[in-house]
């Protein structure tokens, strides 16, 4: 592998880890949990894994086994710093049990474990990654584990490599399936336990007993890095509005942190817009408000940024998207017989009185694609709208109305921007450099504790790392019934904006300061050395929420 | 202003220099110059700035001025990391010459000369910017300074507030200017002297004597930063061809610079494809080609550089548009009359054969977009065109063909990104903190020894700052005669990516190789902190012609 030097010297970090499981460790187990919601329904669907406790390490006699096994472990959907530093945690932590323990990898994700796809993991392999970003020491990937047949094919190749558990690193889906296996592994003792790692940049899987999912501090920074590079290009050239899109399909934690950090002018949060019930022109004429508002003041330049699931927030787009659904799908065979220019018209004249105006409201771009493209399910492609263009583009047209009835008096040029791939493989921060490997020592931990079912899990992350609290959450705990493709299940509680919480109260008191002045900050690019105050600051939503 | 943890430690930074510039110095008299090419034109233009030697600055007993003296500073066009180290570093060095000198700066570019727009900068606000990125500290401007009424309206406000010398920061474009304007204020013996200092993100102002435009390095960095953690995703989740463009319209020096941090797997530089002739076609086999060969090892993803400016380079385009811009003006009456659907194909009835199958060859959004949509002066714009997803929908359609033909086995799914906002204003990394600082040091040096129609010059810069050289060159040197706007002008030479220069060669060497294999190399965010090697380090560019 070609390294560059910071590569190079950053592979010599070494994570810092909490004091309590530094040396002799002791499990030491709390009252047992009951599921967030849905109490019944999830403990009839686990009986083996319900109503565990919470487990705690602390300094002490060791009650872990220091006998030998083995680990495999599966990367689960998109990329987030860290996943290495949680894989050579592991790593080091069963060899600090017993130096004869083995990890495999599974590799390109879940499907390993079904195909029987797997190297193992040594040493050499190991420390070519530790600090380092990507997924690529085994590979990711996206598919689901639900059916008893893939569980059946992982028991045969856990047995087959004396693996005594399972280790799942992904999102909120994916730890729901690892308590699945979890269960189903129980219930047919298989011996083989399951473990869990809150991985993802988005930020929705947290809850009281998971302050953050790892890859959320780095990503943010280095979307924050660029934006407050763009805000003071803005500033200096003072001559282009910057529509900025994050990634962040169904939380808009991404966006919240980043403004926190950067301090934009707009600043648009999916989980107000659906509370508040806003419609798309209310979200176009709030910006173009603040657009016109600093015009008044001769500044024609600004940043806006959007969560990338921000159209799927607006409750009359949700209605519109539904419905075009529904009238394709019941009209196909005579929509493919109108003639191409006809199609937009066609669907017009099929569509209740208020989606029909909403529809006609939309730039032609977006109408056009939601009336031709659909995806394999015949579904109209709502991710595919490029929602800062769009927005972009509905705000020039009603500055342009405001300019003739003399409501607005400045200019009005764009830029755009989409951050998302720019930042998920990303060289993990010291924070996430030392929370995953730290979640990967945990994770060691719980297996010789003989826990299945739980997720690892660090505590008291604002403080620092010798500080940080080491246990497991019950998987069962975070879990409730939600309808998927129209079916109820138990999945985890996907953690949205919450707009009582912190983070958002603190971002609402500042944003209408932000929206008519200059107030960027400017945060810079991650620095893994220098002052602990520049290099090892968790994100401002962690510490606003604690 | 709010400031980030890294925008306080950055504050302190106190930027290296050379040593021949620290304490007492004295100025050297090198060799009269000539000018690099049409030498008697450019005498002639410049009877009173030809020819003069460069010159350079060495410890010893000074000969530089004590008195007291006033500077005006212009920070002219696209911003670049380290202008306000430029700024700091002329402050810090007319001060050390007399504590009363005083620093103006003219507000929003050249204009702010013309219109006497200004403040003065005095220690409050220098210390504010100091090591940080963006031209915010007094605007930047794309004026430009040609007309001899801009010339002695800038008499006007040099006097009235004793200004002795401009310096003037800027591009190839605004250096010459410099040179105009210090040319006209000998000739009319105004005693106010002109100093220019190299500027340009795009790292073609360069050459025997100039080794570097400040900003390039910083930008290239960002760029590489996020370009590697892309390469990592695409390494990891293996499902995508990212298509980049990055910033550069009439050199590819950015591109060649990030290709060598990064090593991806294709890499288009627009030099080669001039100097090739290479058509569209050509460009579009080249790269389908590279996917076909990594799909047949079974890596079906990867990642493309594209300059901002290519399709400027391959001549059958330029031809084309050459063509369309004469056609449109002759037919402009009659093609306002055609019918919306019909513009494109009467297009194509008034082109020659050659040109129409071409335009015809070309993606419809593209088409349209050359037919349709004109710049003020009525001409094509080639800059809106998407180069990236032009070139990513045409790659697409000839590997659709190869497919059925079986020269393709693979996928081929794309993601796409454009890169310049993004690192024009980035605080400058620890080399271009110290250059920038330097050339203002040396600037102020150079207006104390009486020197006008000069660049700041800081030499040896793969050295570390202490062996740098400082010193001033006329500006007239590197001037040759260029046709601009239809009549021939004396301007610096732009310097282009040489073909036979060592960046290209050792890139050359290697693409093969890199196209390929997965040789991916991830330089991580710009480092202000830590060991030399990784913050410490110029541009591959630097170090390989040097």
């Amino acid at each position: 592998m070609n390294k560059s030097a910071l590569q190079i010297e950053r592979s010599k970090y070494q994570p810092k880890i909490p004091a309590s499981i530094n040396g002799a460790t002791k499990l030491v187990e709390g009252k047992a949990t009951e599921s967030v919601a849905d109490q019944a329904d999830i403990k009839k669907l686990f009986p083996n894994t319900y109503g565990m406790p919470i487990v705690t390490f602390e300094n002490g006699a060791g009650n872990a086994t220091a006998k030998e096994f083995n680990v495999g472990i599966i990367l689960s959907g998109g990329q987030a710093p860290g996943g290495h530093n949680v894989v050579s945690g592991i790593f080091d932590g069963i060899k600090k049990i017993n130096a004869n323990n083995k990890l495999y990898g599974f590799l390109g994700g879940p499907s390993g474990l079904v195909d029987h796809k797997y190297i193992e993991l040594t040493s050499d392999i190991i420390d070519e990654y530790r600090n380092t970003g990507g997924f690529d020491i085994i590979g990711s990937g996206r598919t689901k584990l639900e059916e008893v047949e893939q569980f059946d094919k992982g028991i045969e190749i856990c047995n087959k490599l004396g693996i005594k558990a399972v280790i799942i690193i992904g999102g909120d889906d994916s730890n729901t399936n690892a308590c699945v296996l979890a269960e189903y592994y129980l219930q047919k003792k298989t011996g083989i336990q399951v473990i869990g790692c809150p991985k993802t940049i988005d930020g929705d899987l947290k809850n009281e007993m998971i302050e953050t999912s790892f890859g959320f501090d780095t990503a943010t920074k280095v979307y924050s890095e660029v934006i407050g590079n763009i805000e003071r290009d803005a500033n200096s050239a003072k001559k282009y509005w910057h529509f900025i899109k994050l990634m962040g399909r169904s939380a808009s934690h991404v966006t919240l942190e980043a403004a926190l950090q950067t301090q934009p002018n707009v600043t648009l949060i999916g989980e107000e817009v659906e509370a508040k019930n806003q419609t798309l022109d209310d979200v176009v004429t709030y910006i173009a408000q603040a657009v016109a508002n600093r015009a008044a003041k001769g500044l024609n330049f600004g940043t806006v940024l959007v969560p990338e699931g921000l159209i799927e927030f607006i409750p009359a787009i949700k209605k519109l998207i539904a419905e075009l659904n529904d009238m394709l799908a019941a009209n196909q065979a005579e929509f493919d017989t109108v003639a191409a220019d006809e199609k937009i018209n066609y669907v017009v004249s099929k569509l209740s009185k208020e989606n029909a105006e909403l529809f006609k409201s939309l730039p032609t771009t977006v109408s056009t694609q939601l009336a031709l493209e659909r995806d394999p399910h015949g579904n109209v492609q709502v991710s595919l709208i490029e929602t800062e263009q769009l927005l972009a583009e509905m705000v020039a047209k009603k500055l342009a109305a405001w300019k003739k009835e003399g409501k607005f008096v400045g200019k009005f040029a764009t830029q755009h921007h989409f951050f998302g791939y720019e930042g998920r493989c990303a060289a993990p921060s010291n924070f996430d450099a030392d929370y995953c490997y730290s979640l990967g020592r945990v994770a060691a931990l719980l297996i010789a504790s003989g826990k299945t079912g739980y997720m690892s899990s660090v505590r008291n992350t604002t403080k620092p790392a010798a500080e940080w609290l080491a246990g497991g959450i019950p998987i069962t705990a975070m879990m409730n019934m939600e309808k998927r493709n129209g079916k109820m299940k138990p999945v985890i509680q996907k953690a949205l904006v919450k707009l009582d919480g912190g983070p958002f109260k603190y971002f609402a008191s500042k944003r209408d300061e932000w929206a008519i002045e200059t107030a960027y900050v400017y945060p810079g690019p991650i620095q893994y050395f220098g002052p602990a105050e520049v290099a090892d600051q968790p994100t401002k939503t962690l510490i606003l929420e604690h």
